[in-house]
C-alpha cells in the first residue's frame, strides 16, 4: 500500500506492507487523516518514533474480527469511524484499575509502537472505534482526536460557571480547549498572538486577548496549551493562590520550574492528555465546536510531505491529508 | 524585652522595643518556641527578612483586644495559646473568598513583615489564637503549626484508605506528614535516609525505607517533604500515571522539572502550605501523633544563637528555644 514512512526523514513509500490483522483487531480504509503539532515533533526526533505516523483520522471498517469464521458480518464492518489511538494490553493492574491510556504496555498508533493514519490502511483494536453519525462530514469528524483532547479538561477539574477561566495559546489544541471551556457557562479568556486565529473564537463570542499581560491576574484555572516554557511563567503569574493550571502543552525538555512557588501558593498542576471519544463526538454533532475554520489546506497522500512542510510553517493551524483522494 | 534579632546575621539583644497593640492583637508573652527549616532559610537570606524569626510558639495571652474599655476581662487574656501565623487583612476579594492564608496584603509572623516568637512578646490577631488544651504540655503544642502544615494534606487531597502512598524525606515535616497521612489506614511507605528518624514511625508499625528505589513505582499519592530537587525526581518516578504528587517542599530556587512527563501521565501536582489548628490540636490531644521523640535539645532565649546552630546541623531534627526559661 501508499503509505508515509517516518525513517529519519518523511518519504513516500509506494509498496508498504499492508498490516496483518492482529486478533482483536480491526483494518481501517483511512479516508482523511489531520497533522498534529506531535506529527511534527516526531519529524524533530520525539520518541524516536519509525514508522507511518498519523493517529487524527477517519476511516472505513473494511475488515473486522469474527467476520470470517461465522457466517455474519461484523456490526463495524462498511461503518465510518474514529478511533483511540492508544491500544492497551488489558491485562495489566493498570488497565484493570480502569486507566487503560496509561497502560505501560500500550502502543499508540502513529506515536510508538505502531504505524499510524498517514498511509491507506492501519489497524487498531475493535474497542478503539466509535461509529461516526452520519451527520458529521469527513473534515469535521477528523478533529474527533484532539477534541477528546480539549474535553478531558473537563473530565479532570471540576469547571464551576463561576470560575474566571484563561486559555493560552492560539494553537489547534487551544482553539478546541477554548471552545470547550466556554461551554461550561465559565467567565472565559483565550490568550493568543495570531488575531485571525483569536478571531474563530471572538465570532463565538468567547473573550480574546492578544497578550496575556492584558489579562486581569487571580484566574481559578488557567490552561496552558502554547508548549513553550513561557506559556507556563504566564499560567503562573496568572493563577489565583489555590488555583489550578492544567498542562496541555508537551514542552521541548525540561524547564526551570519554580515549583516552590507551587508550593506556597498551592496552586495544583494537573496534566492532562488524550481524553474522550463519545463527549467529543457529541459536541461535534451539536455543531457546537467550530472545527472546519481551522482546516487551511488539503493535500492528497501523494504529496502528504508537502503536507507536513506547509503544516510545520509557524503560524499554520489544520492541515489535512486526503488518503482517500485518488492522485 | 529580649529578642533574637535577624539583621543580615541572628544576634541576641537585651533592649528590643516591646511590640505595641494594633487593633484587633493580641499581645502573646512567649513560652516556648521551635526552630523550622524556614527559620534556617531566613538566616540564609530567604524573603529578606529582617526582624525577629519564629513562627512556631506558645504562649498566654497578656493582654487582649477590649479589656481596658470594659470592665470584663477578654475571655483569652491568661490563657494558654497557638496561633496562626498568616495574619490577613480580612477586607480583599482573596480574604472574602475564604483564602486568607493566601492574602496578598497579609504578614507572616516571623517570616515577613512581622516579628515572630523568639522573643519575650509577640503580637498575633485575636482570631488567629487557638487556646491549648490543658493536657497538652508546652513541649507538645509547640508541634501545632508543623502539624498543621501536615493536615493541610488531608484538607487538599482525597486519600482513600486503599490508596499506596509514599512520604519522601524524614525531617521534621516528613515525620509528621507520614503519621497524619497514615491515619486514615493507607498502605503508606515513609522513605529517608536516617535510621534513627524513621525508627520515630517505625516504632508506630509505620512502614519505612532507606532508599526510595527499594519502594515499588505505581504509588497513587506522592508526598514530596525532602526540599531537594532529587525528592522531586523520585515522587515522579514512584507516582503512578493520573496519580497526585503533594509538594510540601520549598525548594532552593527553581530547578529543572520535566513538565511534559507531567502532562503525559496526567500527574496531578499539589502544591501545599499552612494548615488548620483545630484538627492539629485535636490530633495531638487524643496522642494520635508522637512528637516529643523528634525534640533534640532544648535552650532558653540567651542560648537562641547557639540553638539555631545546633538546629543547622544536617540531621537534626526539632530544636526548642525555651523563652519562658529565666536564665
Amino acid at each position: 500500500m501508499r503509505a508515509l514512512l517516518l525513517d529519519q526523514e518523511l518519504k513516500l513509500v509506494e509498496d508498504y506492507p499492508t498490516p496483518e490483522l492482529p486478533p482483536g483487531e480491526a483494518l481501517v480504509r483511512v479516508s482523511l487523516a489531520g497533522i498534529c503539532n506531535t506529527d511534527l515533533e516526531l519529524v524533530k526526533g520525539y520518541q524516536q518514533f519509525r514508522g507511518v505516523p498519523g493517529h487524527e483520522f477517519v476511516g472505513v471498517v473494511e475488515r473486522a474480527p469474527g467476520a470470517e469464521e461465522a457466517d455474519r458480518k461484523h456490526p463495524l464492518e462498511g461503518r465510518r469511524v474514529v478511533g483511540e489511538i492508544n491500544a492497551a494490553c488489558g491485562a495489566c493492574s493498570t488497565c484493570r484499575a480502569g486507566r487503560p491510556t496509561h497502560c505501560p504496555h500500550r502502543t499508540t498508533l502513529g506515536i510508538s509502537g505502531r504505524d499510524g493514519a498517514f498511509a491507506e490502511y492501519l489497524t487498531l483494536p475493535v474497542r478503539n472505534l466509535h461509529p461516526v453519525p452520519d451527520s458529521l462530514p469527513d473534515e469535521v469528524a477528523v478533529f474527533t482526536e484532539p477534541l477528546a483532547a480539549a474535553c478531558e479538561i473537563l473530565e479532570q477539574v471540576h469547571v464551576r460557571p463561576t470560575d474566571r477561566v484563561v486559555v493560552l495559546g492560539d494553537g489547534k489544541l487551544g482553539l478546541l480547549c477554548a471552545q470547550v471551556v466556554a461551554l461550561t457557562g465559565c467567565d472565559l479568556v483565550a490568550v493568543g498572538h495570531h488575531r485571525e486565529k483569536l478571531d474563530i473564537l471572538a465570532r463565538q463570542g468567547i473573550s480574546t486577548a492578544l497578550e496575556d499581560t492584558a489579562v486581569e491576574e487571580g484566574a481559578d484555572l488557567v490552561v496552558e496549551t502554547t508548549g513553550y516554557p513561557g506559556g507556563y511563567a504566564a499560567a503562573r503569574r496568572l493563577v489565583r493562590p489555590r488555583g489550578r493550571i492544567v498542562l496541555k502543552s508537551t514542552y521541548h525538555g525540561a524547564f526551570d520550574a519554580d515549583l516552590t512557588m507551587v508550593a506556597v501558593d498551592e496552586v495544583t498542576l494537573v496534566g492532562s492528555r488524550c481524553g474522550p471519544f463519545g463527549p467529543a463526538l457529541r459536541l461535534l454533532e451539536r455543531g457546537l465546536v467550530e472545527v472546519t475554520t481551522m482546516i487551511q489546506a488539503r493535500y492528497p497522500l501523494s504529496q502528504a510531505v508537502t503536507a507536513f512542510e506547509h503544516a510545520a510553517r509557524p503560524g499554520t493551524l489544520k492541515v489535512l491529508v486526503d488518503v482517500g483522494w485518488a492522485c
